[in-house]
């Protein structure tokens, strides 16, 4: 694990973007912004958001795939990567793409990858560790993950790496098992906890206290986020079932530890 | 339930503080700094402290209640409520004095102190729903609860209030029942999961997402009050067993949810 801090060069990028849900849509904002040429094709139409966006939008995966991209960034839901994958006409690139993406899960997507993606093709695999919400006022030291799988055009890896980096965020090289382990205790974690609480439909208070006002928050930002999303955290990272065996016995301990301290504080009172 | 906006009268108060815990400290500094004289007593050897803070100490608790104190002022933990009180010669007050208390549970002191206090004296049963933590920057907008159980004298009542008020605590009169219906959905709640945070040993990562972010403050935040304050609410307040169940069932609903989405997306792999 080591952190990037020296700057590095960049130049104009033209970017594919596979997947232009509203994580696709944040990341294309800035990207556009920033100067790149972007492209997109998805499972639903979003031509009109698009072509108001200056994106070139294509239904055809095939004329998307030869349009000339130097990264091609996938951005679709964890649960359907496979399948997206397997839909999409690579083999048709015309010359050494960089194919990069930014799902939350990291061994998962990297496995497929290499498997489905021609060897001639570099592989960036990327988890930004924010969203719409907690990125919404910039990127200033939120941080962004990043394992070279396999590069071997620096330039424009770097290049690509840079538009994080130029925004401020904090740049994390990590292995995809290491993330995966990391993210399974913390931000997998924390979207189960704001699940459980949206299933108990938990409401602000009269009275809150400072802490039940965050735990308000945290409910609210995850169901922002989709049950694909959620589900994708737990299904495709190995390491979350026993993080959430774990969140199931510490309840369970702190509970004992409750009842216990009940049965001691009746026989006390008993004694009074 | 209702929020008092009028600015009351107030002049100098004599507290007699019980219990000069973390909290009761807490209190007293704003309360001198104020201008009004304290007194203390409790179970431990504060006086050093107090000499130091300009407040009289007193080990007996004889000479602490015939010591002309215009308010006693109960801080114990909720599980010494009972004996502390018992314990306390009420009897020996010269004249009706006022007696309040601020535990984090409010049915439970308000029925003893119903059964233990002489019905010459006053009673009034209050919330600050804010800690050593929370108001470290000051009262300013959080919430002061409190129910007067018993009040004959108003003046002296609206002085203490005034303490509160004068911070810039929003004042919220409510029963002692709704406080604890809404406190174990909310407080207690809040107070569990940062328990169970901690059973986990969950610790700040390298990637912190925000979300996670603030279930570690809370986790820290939740072991800096004792654990006689957290079983308290558990133990005290009649609605916690059945939010702990809530808690539970949530949590397992959640767990439900990601199995089944797992089947389905299994068996749509296989379909591939
Ligand atoms: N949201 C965040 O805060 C965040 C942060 C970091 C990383 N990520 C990652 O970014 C990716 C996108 O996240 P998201 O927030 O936009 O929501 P999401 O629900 O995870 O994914 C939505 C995207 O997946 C596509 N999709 C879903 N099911 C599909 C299927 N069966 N076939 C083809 N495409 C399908 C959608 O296409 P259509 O729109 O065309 O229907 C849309 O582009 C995910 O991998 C997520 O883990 C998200
Ligand atoms: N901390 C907060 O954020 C907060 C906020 C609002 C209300 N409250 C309420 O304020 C009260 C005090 O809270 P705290 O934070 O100071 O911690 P606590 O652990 O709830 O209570 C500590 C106080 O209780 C006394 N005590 C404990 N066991 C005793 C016993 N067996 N006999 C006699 N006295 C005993 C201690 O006396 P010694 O110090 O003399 O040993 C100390 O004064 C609690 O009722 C709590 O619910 C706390």
């Amino acid at each position: 694990m080591s952190v990037l801090t020296t700057s590095s060069s960049s130049r104009t990028l033209k970017i594919g973007v596979v997947g232009f849900g509203p994580f696709g849509q944040f990341l294309a904002k800035t990207m556009i912004k920033q100067g790149h040429i972007l492209q997109a094709t998805s499972r639903s139409d979003h031509s009109q958001l698009c072509h108001h966006l200056g994106i070139s939008f294509f239904r055809e995966e095939r004329e998307f795939i030869e349009a000339d991209n130097d990264v091609i960034l996938i951005c679709t839901s964890i649960l359907s990567l496979s399948q997206v994958l397997n839909n999409l006409p690579l083999h048709f690139l015309k010359r050494p793409t960089l194919i990069a993406e930014v799902l939350s899960v990291k061994e998962h997507p990297r496995n497929v990858l290499l498997q489905v993606v021609p060897e001639d093709m570099d592989l960036l695999c990327t988890h930004p560790m924010f969203g719409p919400e907690s990125g919404k006022n910039g990127w200033q030291d939120l941080t962004f993950v990043y394992d070279k799988v396999r590069i071997r055009d620096e330039a424009t890896c770097s290049s690509f790496l840079h538009i994080f980096q130029s925004e401020g965020c904090k740049m994390l090289e990590m292995s995809c098992e290491e993330h995966d382990k990391i993210a399974a205790r913390s931000q997998f974690l924390t979207h189960t906890i704001g699940r459980t609480l949206s299933e108990m439909e938990i409401e602000s208070t009269s009275m809150n206290t400072k802490g039940f006002e965050t735990l308000v928050q945290l409910k609210e930002s995850s169901v922002s986020d989709s049950f694909d999303l959620f589900s994708g955290l737990f299904i495709y990272n190995r390491f979350a079932m026993k993080e959430l065996q774990n969140l199931e016995l510490a309840l369970e301990k702190v509970k004992q530890k409750l009842q216990q301290k009940m049965e001691e504080q009746s026989s006390n009172e008993s004694k009074l």
